[in-house]
């Protein structure tokens, strides 16, 4: 293990692991000299910094007239911090009240930064956390391979065999080599951050398109296929398939919201009776079949729709492949384990691969040996578990078992596609709120965001497993071969004791790979693969777009202007010129809509006023007559701000507005304009249709125009 | 004509037409003078009336960077006023700008208030506008008459006579009744203005609920009538009974939005083709009765279905009273004839009776000497035209002309709910918007919530006349009852010459609109007049709540505190206590939520500091390290304003600030606080998703907290 001490390159997105800072990345160095430059040159009236409060005495608690005092809201807790007790992130209506207490009850009490972040899992809880996905495609993987061999008549079905055996080899070589790619990256080593780090941001994307669609079936289908399980062993349940399967993905969010050592313990039990009911299924068959002296019993004859050929040979190695698909869990979440993570992640990792061959090799062995031939109304795991024990409850644990476990393979991707958006959106390739760690140290947006997509799928393709077959495992052989592919250039480029031994390693599982990614690109093309192979373009495409759109908010937002060449010059750039970043520059102008004199206005003239800032009142009229009308009410109040009257003879309010403060700033760039709007905020909801909402539409009609700045005076009704 | 000198008071709401400036009142002598009293109390800096900019100079033109000089946005008209030109009105987005275009093409240019804004109407115009509703009635009212009584049996038509009689003594009462309201309210003598003014609001109020809804009901059932008409005789159409329908109503919108005069050059054709046609009808029918020396043809025997009583010859007199809806389009319409109105109106509602009376006699008659039987698949009108002229062109005119006449029915409820709901805007019970007066001078916001409501009620009856019919007349005698009963009121209020006379003409209309009333209600409650009777004290209550609403507005909002007798005090009522309406008062408070330093977070920080104002900035940290990161930066900046950072351990954002600023704000009731958020403004709106949007959760979050004012200080990527 001569790699060990080989020290991978931080990533260059910060922390390793899920931090809450993430989303307040720290300031380079090139900014923070800016900061100084920019800090000396501010001129301010020493006004500014004298406050009319003690920012930390006695608002520590809400004010409650003669009530017993209520909880504190913030409490200090060095020099200079306080910090925000559950009080202060209480909504402060009924309904927020409410809600907050359905969330409580459904999520557990808020926890706290300070709480151990990684919640860490010995390798016996990571093992059927990750294992799920990956074991419970034995359900259905060996299953789709014969399926299409019987095409072909009942005379191909002994060519599972080799098939089998390929797949084997496929499986040993993707399982070492993601062994050398979890030891290579300790920190992660998901098809996503490896393929960035080797092959190029593009790549990556690429990668991580294919395992976001990859996840999203996975759910989907894992989801529906376990249901299926319940409504054919009680057909009763038929109608209530879509409603059942949302209620399941609808579990494993809170269960996922929750945090996710609920979920491991949730989930450990169901894959090793999963595991101890297939292990007992396989050893039991091989032993009536040595009783039999291993003479397989010949399967009935079919005829063959359609000739033996490569096709259908490449078309059922393809098939068989997704009894694969889940073998990329362990390498995405090394940091779950505990130290060494990328020790006890490889121990996993072979674990996982030794049962999958031996569950896989072992049914597909004694399909052939019991000539069992796929048939539409019973799986033929079932079929096996019938012939096996014809009598007793083995049948129904077994089958109990499949379904359990199939629907909590969902589960790993509830683990995985979060942690693979918030990776990307520490890239800026997907929405910053990916990086968000809510109150239950959970990434939930992404928790939310799996469920709803899961869902709609779902319910979009009728709750119908058949149907989400053909898109599945594309995306996630696309991840693999990026990712093996990676590994190969990570080699080249450390050059590391042993490195071309490695290399060849992961050349193997990655031609492997891309082996089958073409194949089943190309043979299930048409039956649903095409979409998959349309999304992964668009899925990256996006990505590059919202990237682009934060990197244009860096740049704009940049403290350091010397390092911002994407700055257009030229015309429409006026405010890019003279961004008044110190206050000295910035030369004022409030102006204030009025339309009539009333107590709103009068606080709000008066707000504006006491500023002592230049100040220009604005009144619109429908009429002449309104407008004198109007300036002789401006003339007994004494006319102390300069009033400007416009006609406007279409009687149109908002636009006109609009128009006058928008071109007076763009002619007098160096002017800052602040609106300030009179603002009647009403007690319900329904009120509001009765008010004219002005200061909304002004906003609204304003916020394309830089340089304006809209503020609102309230007067509330409800006090 | 004692009366004509006799001048009604002005009702309390100011111009009895329509007036831009409706929504700008002006204010009251209490107001002015506390206006006075508080701007003698004003103090203010000079540096407040130093503008940086002439708002008048160079700001009326578009700045472009070099292009041709653009239409100018505002015009000088003379001293101190500025119009805006249409330049100023057009919205500054492209889409916005394609809207503006559709809407030229659709409603024409806009009309300016200077235009003339009372499109007054000739007596030959006014009478096809205003008489399409009610003379299309006798399509429908003589056959609803007879579809009852025929229930008892073929012989039980004969009554058919009488109760026609009856009718036409109800249509000379209401008529002669409306004809002394006419000129006893020469502003506009609809129901409601006049039973709020005699009855007082709850009856108008109730007036206006029946009006509203019959108004609705006239649209939706002219229309469906129209069409079925159009359906029968072309049956090809059937399926597309609805989309036509919806056609129709959206045509009536458009063409109303444009203006009345457009409106009443497309009517008056048809209506007065519907009464040539059914004059001939008459005549020849006549002529024809004549020659058969007047002897009925006896009826084919039909069994009767219930025995012949007093309720069914109550029912059949209710359903015959549906042919004088309409007959109060006159009253609501005054102020549209040309001078002298109440002249004008008065002889149109005489024409417009007298004509009724001999259209509804005159086809009675017909039926009964033809001995003709109301049918399922054909309308009597129907019948006496094939029965009249057996061949060439008349039948296929006749029926033309009586869909056209029914479509166009329709628009006497466009021209008067709009009307209706700015008088009842003006006294507070509707949304003001509804006084707003669009750019074509139309009402555009009645306009469109009838052809909306219309559209809503058509669709869900499924464009079936025979369902809407018993929710019909309910509304209209309802209101015509109040009307009459008001006009008693208002005359022994008066006590003019002759005040009894015409007191008890008024008596006898609102006694028998009372009788039509009551019996419709009664005796269609079960087929669907229930869901009028529900629904007007529905509407009533509606109404009042909007009133209290504005009234509480009105009150909040008053400059005259000392007769805000509503005024709440006690607890929560801080801010009302010390209302800050001069400038001296108000003692500041800006926080700035900062969550890292950059570009737009400095801009911030300058505006504030600019204005001189005590200023806490605000940091939220989701953990120790980053706060103590947050202050080191803002050490390297200079630490100008004073920094307080808040731990937030559950990585809650929003609510902390929001729970900090608002119980600052409730233990300091004499601060003002200006929160100034830095606001990141982009391109398209599907950008909105990569940000948080501080800005707009705050805002949503502090709404609620008087004495708390939100300003954005935005910087834009676009530019």
């Amino acid at each position: 293990m001569g790699r060990s001490e080989h020290d991978p390159e931080p990533d260059q997105g910060g922390s390793p692991t899920f931090s809450p800072s993430a989303e307040l990345p720290p300031l380079s160095a090139e900014d923070l000299a800016a900061l100084r430059r920019l800090g000396e040159r501010w001129q301010v009236s020493d006004a500014v910094r004298a406050l009319p409060v003690d920012p930390q005495a006695d608002e520590l608690r809400p004010s409650a007239g003669g009530a017993p005092a209520p909880a504190p809201l913030f409490l200090p807790d060095r020099a200079g911090q306080l910090t925000a007790t559950a009080a202060a992130e209480r909504r402060d209506t009924p309904e927020g009240r409410a809600a907050g207490r359905v969330r409580r009850l459904l999520l557990g009490r808020p926890l706290s930064s300070a709480s151990t972040l990684r919640e860490r899992m010995p390798k016996v809880v990571a093992l059927p956390v990750l294992a799920s996905d990956l074991l419970s495609s034995v359900a259905y993987g060996p299953e789709a391979m014969l399926v299409i061999l019987v095409l072909a008549g009942s005379g191909a079905l002994g060519l599972s065999l080799p098939i089998a055996a390929a797949l084997v080899l496929l499986m040993l070589a993707v399982g070492i080599s993601y062994r050398q790619t979890v030891q290579a990256y300790p920190h992660g080593a998901g098809s996503y951050l490896v393929a960035s780090d080797s092959l190029g941001p593009r790549a990556g994307l690429a990668a991580a398109a294919g395992l976001i669609l990859d996840y999203v079936l996975t759910v989907a289908v894992s989801v529906t296929a376990g249901v299926a399980a319940i409504t054919s062993a009680l057909p009763a349940l038929v109608p209530y398939t879509i409603p059942m399967a949302l209620a399941v993905i609808g579990l494993l969010l809170t269960g996922n919201l929750r945090g996710i050592r609920v979920a491991g313990n949730i989930f450990a039990a169901p894959t090793y009776l999963f595991l101890v009911a297939i292990v007992g299924l396989i050893a039991v068959g091989l032993v009536q079949a040595a009783a039999r002296g291993f003479t397989p019993t010949a399967p009935p004859a079919t005829p063959a729709v359609e000739g033996l050929g490569l096709l259908v040979v490449m078309r059922a190695f393809a098939s068989g492949a997704t009894s694969m698909t889940g073998i990329e869990a362990v390498s995405n979440a090394v940091p779950v384990f505990r130290p060494v993570e990328w020790r006890n992640a490889r121990t996993v990792l072979t674990w996982m691969v030794g049962m999958l061959i031996f569950l896989f090799t072992g049914l597909t062995l004694l399909f052939h040996l019991n000539g069992l031939v796929p048939r539409s109304n019973e799986t033929l795991l079932s079929q096996l578990a019938h012939v096996t024990f014809p009598h007793g409850p083995w049948y129904w644990i077994i089958q109990a078992a499949t379904a359990l476990v199939l629907l909590l393979a969902a589960n790993t991707a509830f683990n995985d596609l979060p942690r693979l958006l918030y990776f990307m959106a520490r890239d800026s390739y997907v929405p910053r709120r990916f990086l968000h760690i809510g109150d239950r140290l959970a990434l939930s947006n992404g928790l939310i965001l799996l469920a709803v997509a899961a869902a709609v799928i779902l319910v979009a393709f009728g709750g119908r497993t058949h149907s989400l077959i053909p898109l599945y495992a594309v995306g996630v052989f696309l991840a693999f071969t990026l990712s093996q592919t990676g590994m190969i250039n990570h080699w080249r480029r450390h050059r590391g004791p042993g490195w071309r031994r490695r290399a060849i390693i992961n050349g193997v599982g990655a031609a492997l790979s891309a082996v089958v990614l073409v194949t089943a690109a190309v043979t299930k093309f048409a039956a649903g693969a095409w979409v998959v192979v349309l999304a992964v373009p668009l899925l990256i495409f996006l990505s590059l777009r919202v990237r682009r759109h934060y990197d244009r908010v860096r740049h704009a937002l940049s403290l350091d202007t010397t390092t911002s060449p994407e700055r257009p010059s030229g015309e429409g750039s006026i405010e890019e010129q003279t961004p008044a970043v110190v206050p000295q520059q910035v030369r004022h102008l409030f102006i204030v809509p009025v339309a009539r004199l009333n107590q709103a206005t009068l606080r709000t003239l008066a707000y504006v006023g006491s500023l002592g800032q230049p100040t220009l009142a604005l009144h619109i009229s429908p009429e002449p007559g309104e407008a004198d009308n109007f300036r002789g009410q401006w003339a007994t109040w004494g006319g102390h701000i300069p009033l400007e009257t416009i006609q406007s003879p279409h009687r149109v309010i908002i636009q006109p507005v609009a128009e006058y403060v928008s071109t007076l700033r763009l002619r007098h760039a160096d002017l800052t304009i602040t609106v300030v709007v009179p603002d009647v905020v009403v007690e319900h909801p329904w009120q509001r249709v009765l008010h004219y909402r002005t200061e909304q539409r002004l906003r609204r009609a304003l916020r394309r125009h830089p340089g304006i700045i809209v503020a609102n005076v309230p007067t509330h009704l409800s006090v």
